[in-house]
């Protein structure tokens, strides 16, 4: 392909169309018609004009590039969860004429690290953040930095304030005890996480205050309640404790992996014993666990909305804090028997 | 941040190192001792020093981002292979300086469309393509456009000579027939995808040519050959039809997702079916399922090793083409019961 000769005005002349046009096409392809698209990129093939994104850079100061860090893969199971928010994440942001450009960092000082080197090698224009949590440093060293973000994940604590989009943990896990009441149970236990996780301690209040409505005390929801690292060995073992010692009839859990463990237990005795998973995973519909689903396609939807805001200068008086509402996809785990 | 005054002349001289070294941190850092880095850093922050990737593209011609596209979210199951060496090529790329850049596509043609607009206004210097097929047209585009490229599946036809790494997926389904012949099972089914997969096609061969070596008959062979397509459903019905007609003391599969389904029969029956399932995705460490899996860190490395000898020219007499031997990760699905 010869590069060299070709100008943006000869593509212009040639699709006859305005420079302007031929500089949309390729700087802001969404802003143009299909067929005006294909005329402008006939003409670029045909005189084999090649124009450079860096020149366009120094010219527009935007690269139309977001930064996420991938996590490391922890547990497979729940790990998914963030990899489908980087698939919504990665469609939104090319139907809107941007592009996801990853990176990895083992802890937030050296995502701060990589951060800097994003910016100064590639000239990213904001980043995503994944997995807030207390004593996150990473929210406060970008708004230092005047770099534009949003997080997947709410600021735990009242210090941070900037945009983010979380899923309501909460409504989900009383969802999921409403559920188990609708089908007649009242004895529903919880598997959760050790303290130290918002994120677990969201979900645990959410079945908990729905217990205390059902006029259930301290005292039982205190048995019911079992508190166990992630992961299927730990789900099954603590299932087995909190039968012993409470008899529910039901268990809602923090994670598919834990309640994929506990419905392993209820499968192997041939118990009636209801199981409710969280974030819908693979596994989950792989094996008939009804579970609590993370509106992923509209949460990456809604963070580029706020990210969008901060470089076009948009939105307005459009909120900059978004809790969506996750839904409860019921499967055979907890059809009465 | 005042990123006006500073030059790389006035962070050479307050680190005291050269110019080329704080280049090198900036465009190689992978080449500079990490207290060297430190130091040009602390520099780099003392003064604000913003260099511009841009213009460094413009001087180097480089922008050390790879492109890879994202797929569709099939099978969450399955699709956990490609999610895996997406992290694995993240990390493999950013320790040897180089940056991934995602896209989305929904076939060939459109696939193609993007490498355009990548090239024209990301300045993408390569390309990973995943899930080669018969018919491909990326290759040949690629090739024509001189873009340097490598993929991860091999050429399934005689035309395409480009560099790829790929798993021998014959090599794992035998070594699943040799794993249950140790264990005594003869009678050993394969569950596999319909005609006209190529990865297919390859995994059944391993499979069938270990059975034939075993001194089975090819009658026997297509009785004990179920097709079907994949998923965890399919699996149940296509193992319990086999059953009823080959009486398999064992059965291979394509996929974890039909050998979750063959297990689930085999469990609800309690039969002693031994089952191994073909990439070792979490689905199969959570159930116990004895599965072949592939070694995605590697064959990450080694596809950018293909892509730097493009774009370094280096590698000389290394061979281009990289078929990595799976394992098999034994788990309690295939024990003698």
């Amino acid at each position: 392909m010869d590069t060299t000769r070709a100008t943006l005005e000869s593509v212009a002349a040639r699709a006859g169309v305005s420079r302007q046009t031929v500089s949309n096409v390729l700087n802001s392809p969404h802003l143009v018609r299909p067929e005006t698209t294909d005329r402008v990129r006939a003409a670029i093939d045909a005189l084999g004009y090649r124009p450079s994104s860096a020149a366009r850079q120094l010219r527009t100061g935007r690269s139309r590039v977001v930064g996420l860090r991938l996590e490391p893969v922890h547990d497979g199971i729940n790990g998914a969860v963030l990899d489908r928010f980087l698939h919504a994440l990665t469609e939104s942001a090319q139907a809107r004429g941007y592009r996801v450009m990853l990176f990895t960092a083992p802890d937030d000082e050296r995502e701060i690290a990589q951060y800097r080197e994003l910016l100064d090698t590639a000239d990213l224009d904001a980043f995503v953040l994944t997995s807030t949590h207390r004593h996150d440093t990473r929210a406060a060293w970008l708004a230092e930095h005047d770099v534009p973000f949003v997080t997947f994940g709410r600021p735990w604590e009242q210090a941070d304030d900037h945009p983010w989009v979380d899923v309501d943990g909460a409504a989900g896990t009383r969802a999921a005890v409403e559920h188990l009441r609708r089908l007649g149970h009242e004895r529903i236990a919880y598997l959760g996480w050790p303290d130290g996780s918002d994120v677990g301690e969201d979900r645990a209040a959410g079945w908990a205050s729905a217990m205390v409505e059902a006029g259930h005390d301290g005292a039982l929801l205190r048995r019911l309640h079992a508190r166990v690292p992630d992961g299927v060995a730990a789900g099954a073992q603590a299932v087995e404790r909190v039968l012993a010692d409470a008899a529910p009839t039901a268990v809602v859990c923090a994670s598919d992996s834990l309640a994929l463990g506990a419905l392993t237990v209820a499968r192997t005795r041939g118990s009636a014993l209801a199981v409710v998973g969280f974030d819908d995973t693979p596994v989950a519909a792989a094996v008939g666990l009804t579970s609590v689903a993370q509106p992923l396609t509209e949460a990456a939807h809604r963070a580029l909305d706020l990210l969008l805001d901060q470089l076009d200068g948009t939105g307005g008086a459009r909120s900059r804090e978004v809790l969506l509402a996750p839904h409860l996809v019921e499967r055979a785990s907890s059809r009465t028997p």
